[in-house]
């Protein structure tokens, strides 16, 4: 078994996006020693741009991702133009940042004006998915700035993502840049992808193309699961053998940041943020 | 577009089972023309398993499936004993109402004494999974009653079922049942597979070898969803392309019923249940 690498530990800042603006959060982490964040767009805008890569660079935290361009699929043309645009805008930021990716949530069935699903297609979802990353990936590799492509768990099939398992990522990895990176990888999240009884094979397969693995997120599978969305557990509360996973991704070649992503509306958010971070950090070393 | 087969519609009893006990069900289904139902085994052991026989033959209801025997994982040999005989009795209470199958629900990880899940081995639990069919599976053929796999949603992969596709499923038959049917075979559940980007294909494996397709299961994918156990949609009220997916079964050479399963907290369990049959007939009809 590896040792713990403390060094790797990252924050998702939505861990904390409750109780801290991101300001708050990039201090804390420095506070705590922690390296590495990775923000999302809304708390990106609300801080600065500017604002933001200023106090990154004072406060000696980097990125280890950047929270999100996707949503692909919409119902027409101008649509999905809106959002090939607003990815391009995300790509920017992820590069004023010096983030080492753009992680993807690709987006499920488009949706109607009112945000009703405006389809039942989702194979057609998923060709709008594979259209809007194959164009986007023209501007990130002139840019320098890798997408990873994260499969989201089955049950956000509908609202979130229409990729729910590796193997698709790594599929359209081959078909996009079938050489292997070329600015083209995959974020594996353990909570959309521990139940895959082909996980190691798809994350050797990602590994076997150096540096397709762009990102590891963390956190714990809660049995019983109290909502879909907002119920992730903390590393060691939950199902998830995730030594194991550690192990096949380092198998197969990852050396990169291991990040704590926990939406927790009845546990993790009602907490004082520095005990959370604290927590993130013991339980990275004991259970991870 | 194949035409609506009304007389292929079945109830599976959870649908009205706040509302009424199976003797209603049964009498409610025979009063609305509906032919099939798929009844549990808890509802069955309240109204008395030869009791139930009786109101089936004089009601000319007839069973499409029974819900079900599984849940083989146990922490240790005389558990894993105990599901087994359960499993037996399961057996002899579907021959004894006359179903065509016997449906597994498979069972996730194995549970300590208060419930919570004891192991984080997801592949020794497959293992367990694998073994315990194999196992009942000599007596089942003996008797004369096939067995259907019935992958669940990944989303349950902990707690219900650690087989979450088809894919998974049909390794199962070719593993244990490699010349096909032999008594195994797959009920196919539309909420649990309609993501998965292999469903056509696997669906078309398991039509191959003749009557692997034991049973096909309808409702709906709700967006949002509020609950992840008891909030099913009616059909045409969610995502679902149920077209496609009877289609697909259809081109598979399945020519079984049709059987409408669902859980709902907040809205068909509240519902007068004579409206909700109609509901399902006239769904089924329409959507389906």
């Amino acid at each position: 078994m590896s040792a713990p690498r403390p060094e790797l530990l990252s924050i998702n800042t939505a861990t904390v996006r409750k109780q801290w603006a991101l300001p708050d959060i990039i201090a804390g982490c420095a506070r705590h020693g922690i390296r590495y964040i990775s923000p999302w767009r809304d708390q990106v805008a609300a801080a600065g741009l500017k604002e933001t890569a200023r106090r990154l660079r004072d406060s000696g935290v980097e990125l280890s991702g950047y929270c999100r361009g996707g949503m692909f699929p919409a119902l027409d043309r101008s649509g999905r133009r809106a959002a090939l645009d607003d990815n391009r805008r995300a790509v920017d930021e992820a590069l004023a940042l010096g983030s080492p990716c753009l992680v993807l949530v690709v987006g499920g069935l488009p949706r109607n004006p009112d945000g009703t699903c405006g389809t039942k297609d989702l194979a057609g979802a998923r060709a709008m998915v594979r259209d809007g990353i194959g164009e986007l990936l023209d501007d990130a590799r002139t840019a320098g700035m890798p997408l990873a492509i994260e499969p989201l768990h089955p049950m956000y099939a509908a609202d979130r993502a229409c990729v729910n398992t590796m193997a698709h990522a790594n599929d359209l990895c081959d078909e996009l840049a079938p050489g292997g990176h070329a600015g083209l990888g995959i974020a594996v999240d353990v909570y959309h992808v521990w139940w895959d009884r082909d996980l190691q094979r798809e994350i050797q397969r990602a590994g076997a193309h150096a540096g397709r693995l762009m990102a590891y997120h963390l956190s714990d599978w809660l049995v019983p699961t109290a909502d879909l969305l907002l119920d992730r557990g903390m590393m060691g509360d939950g199902v998830i053998d995730l030594k194991l996973v550690r192990r096949w991704m380092e198998d197969a070649g990852y050396r990169g940041a291991h990040e704590v992503e926990i939406f927790s509306e009845r546990n993790w958010w009602k907490r004082d943020p520095d005990e959370v971070l604290r927590t993130c950090i013991e339980r990275h070393q004991s259970v991870c």
